[in-house]
Order: structure tokens, then C-alpha cells, then sequence
């Protein structure tokens, strides 16, 4: 395990090498930052939550037709995913106003937006993420025009299904973050969809109470962030099964079983 | 002149109710603000200039087809303009990278952009004149797709002639600010250039020395505010004609000279 190659530690994961050329394993870290990383602290067992609610949503994803990064999940903290090369667009989809929006524009925190909005940030810690437009997208180019249709469609399909599967559990999505990667095949390249899906990424507020089962409970001081995290798993039925509370297998057990 | 109604007081303009209906006079100040406001004081003179440049440049944009709102100047202070419904996003056009495009995405201050971008800014200075991207102006209705799609094509060709027009006075025409406005008859509207051009909105590099010749001149303290816009204006042979500095006739007067 120690002799694998880290490529990457992000804010709230680590990336390393994986087994098969094109292949990536995700590490899901307790980390917790908000503010571009100003605040830091930690959520404890969040990495294992997330890791199962995004092999959840990333493999649901996939039966709808959505083209993920998402091969498996290898243990608690860990998932095999594939390669990609990472579009710097932070893709944020929004169906309420609520943080950095409702500052930015004067909307009141809660309000339905007219429609679901789409809005783009260049992935840029020193930055701060700043927003852009399509035509900072297209000047810098960052991403091509038809991959930018590609992810809009994509991008509005994800949010139509989980609007669906958050409302199935009496939850709100209010908004919530995609990142993309472009995965080349010889010349040619197509666009899936990378990075995790869970409550670090989403806005999610219980339907009735209006409470926060979401990172704005870390952001904001509200305290609880363990038990929401593990309420949304509870809802999506996801500490009932095999995945969150027992299952423990390393990665070199699960090479095994593989038969390498 | 002292019943006339006043419609509004902007930062650098006052608009008054014009002689005809549908009709708007604009007064241009020699006020000066930057910073959303946060920075005030005075250019000597600004208003007489900038009133004439606009003059100009309207004049000459409406030859090559751009519907303006510019009707006629009246005196040194004041133009006579076509009533219309402001649409609420400054459109910025930049050729080059200048200020908040380089602290926000960190390019240096004079790097030619891979291509001509234009930017939107949600009109609203309680909100500092947030950057937009049309996909906000869609959610919000601030302007429909076909007004966007005029307002983008109209503001191209403005930027295709003042990029013309700067070069052959030695001018590099770095960034500059337009506003539209939409004209009702009965129920159709059309989108129609508002507002001015002038020093005031445009970031303007002399060729050779690369020396400021705009309002960057008062909000980064440099001084000599007073000369680079006369200096301008000086290039686009504004200062020898009947415009700038003898030309004074007030409103009453051309009322009495127009037979009304």
C-alpha cells in the first residue's frame, strides 16, 4: 500500500495511482475546508460517507446514461475511477438561492430561483474560484463549445435526477457543485463526469424542517455536520447494507480477490 | 431651464425630462467616482469633453448602422437623447487584460486576450456591479436571448469600429463599457445603444508610450486626469471645431432656434 504513487492531495481527497493504466484511486479524507480553505477542521468518518453516497449517486448516474469517471468502489475510504484529464470549471447547478448567490445578487437565502440556474467558476484555489462565463470559457479556452453542451445537458440531466432521488428521502436540493474530466481516446476526447457527489458538494435541507444535512453546517457553525452526513447515507439507505459500518477490505485484499 | 423635471441623478450624468415625449436630456458632470463610488471627486472639464466625444461617437456609429439613442447635442453640457427603457447589464468588451479581469483571474495587467471577450455586469450598485453570465440574465429576465443576441452582436461591431477609430489617433482601445436600451413601440421593443462613450468607460493606451489616457488616470491617483481627456478628444480633432471650447448655447435658445 505505502509503495503506490500519490498524485494528487486535493482539499477534502487524495489521488493516487491505480492498478490498471487510465485508472485513478480516490482517497476520501475527514478534511473539511470552507471559505477557499480559510476555515479548516474535520468531519469525522465524512470520507467514508462520501465515498459510499458518491458510489451511490456516480452508479444511478451511469443506468441513466451518464458518462462518469466511477468503476468501483475498493474500501471504505477508497474508489477506482478513471482517468481524466480535469475541465478547470467548477459547474455549479442551482434550484435555490443560497450562499455565495444570495450575497452576489441580493436574493434572499431560500428563495426559489425563477429557473434552475447553471453558473461556471474557474477551478482556481489562488483565485478563489472566481466565477466566469462562457465567453472566459471560450476565450481562455478552457473547455470547446461542444463541450460545453455536453456538460449544460449533462449538468441538467444530473440535477433533474437528483432532484428526484433527494425528494424521494424528503430532501431539498437547493443547489449543488459537478466537476468534469475529458477522457482521450487516441485523438479523439469525450467529456464525463469526474470527481465525487455528496453532501461536501450539495446544499441539501430536509423538505419539512428546512434543516441543513449539508456542508453549511461545518461553513456556518451549526454543529451536528457527523450526524447529517450520516442522516442523508441513513435516507438513501446506505447504513443498512453491506457499505458503511462493516465493510473493510484493503486494497491489496481486494487485488486478491481479483485474482492479481 | 429651472422647471424642467429631473429625472435622475447617476454618478457622472443628471437626466432631465427632454421637450418632447419619449425624449431625454442628459447633462454630463465633471463629477468623477471609481470604486463603486467609494472613491469621489472632480475632472475639470470632463463633462464638456466627454458630452462632445459621445457626440462623436454616436454620430459616426449610427453611419454604420448601430441604432443609437442619440438624438443631438444641445450645448456644451447636454445632448438630447431618445427615451428608453435601460437594460440592467454593463456590457464590457476588453481586447486586453486591465483591471478587474487581472485580479480576478490573474492575468497581467496589459496581455492581449486570446480573443476579443465581452463581460456582463448586473447594473446595481448596492451590489457593486456583480459580473454576470447569461445565464443569470435568462433565470433573472433582465433581457431576453434575442436581446442578448443583438446587444453581443451590436457590441462586437462597436468594438470593431473603436478599435478603428482609436488606432488612427494612436489610441489602443484596451476595454470600454456600454449599456443598452430597449425602445417600446406599442407592444414590440427594440435594443438600442444608451448611455456614452467616452474617457470615462474606456480604457485608453496611447500606442506608443502606453500612457493612460482615461479615467484609470484619476482612479489610480496618476494626476493629469484634465489633459488626457482633453487629449483625446484633442486627437479626434474635437478642440479646433465649433465643439468643445467656444460653442455655448443653452437649451432655451436652441428651442428658439429650432422655431419652438
Amino acid at each position: 500500500m505505502s509503495r503506490r504513487r500519490q498524485i494528487y492531495e486535493g482539499k477534502a481527497k487524495i489521488l493516487y495511482e491505480g492498478p490498471e493504466p487510465g485508472t485513478i484511486i480516490q482517497y476520501f479524507k475527514d478534511d473539511a475546508t470552507a471559505f477557499n480553505a480559510q476555515k479548516r477542521g474535520t468531519i469525522q468518518g465524512k470520507g467514508v460517507i462520501n465515498n459510499r453516497i458518491s458510489e451511490y449517486v456516480f452508479t444511478r448516474l451511469s443506468h441513466i446514461g451518464i458518462p462518469t469517471h466511477f468503476i468501483r468502489r475498493l474500501n471504505m475510504r477508497e474508489q477506482l475511477v478513471r482517468q481524466v484529464e480535469i475541465i478547470p470549471i467548477e459547474v455549479v447547478v442551482r434550484n435555490v438561492a443560497a450562499g455565495s448567490i444570495s450575497t452576489r445578487l441580493g436574493i434572499p437565502e431560500g428563495e426559489p430561483l425563477p429557473h434552475t440556474l447553471i453558473e461556471y467558476y474557474y477551478k482556481d484555489d489562488a483565485l478563489g474560484d472566481p466565477l466566469i462565463a462562457e465567453e472566459h470559457i471560450a476565450c481562455f479556452g478552457w473547455a470547446t463549445n461542444e463541450e460545453m453542451q455536453d456538460i449544460s445537458s449533462m449538468a441538467i440531466r444530473v440535477n433533474d435526477f437528483l432532484c428526484g432521488m433527494f425528494a424521494a428521502i424528503g430532501i431539498r436540493l437547493v443547489d449543488f457543485k459537478l466537476e468534469f474530466g475529458r477522457m482521450w481516446d487516441g485523438d479523439y476526447s469525450r467529456v464525463i463526469l469526474a470527481d465525487e457527489i455528496s453532501p461536501d458538494g450539495c446544499r441539501l435541507w430536509d423538505i419539512l424542517t428546512g434543516e441543513k444535512l449539508d456542508k453549511d453546517r461545518f461553513r456556518r457553525d451549526l454543529g451536528g455536520e457527523e450526524e447529517a452526513y450520516q442522516e442523508v447515507a441513513r435516507r438513501l439507505g446506505l447504513l443498512q447494507d453491506e457499505g458503511v459500518t462493516s465493510e473493510v477490505f484493503d486494497l491489496s485484499k481486494h487485488r486478491k480477490l481479483r485474482g492479481k
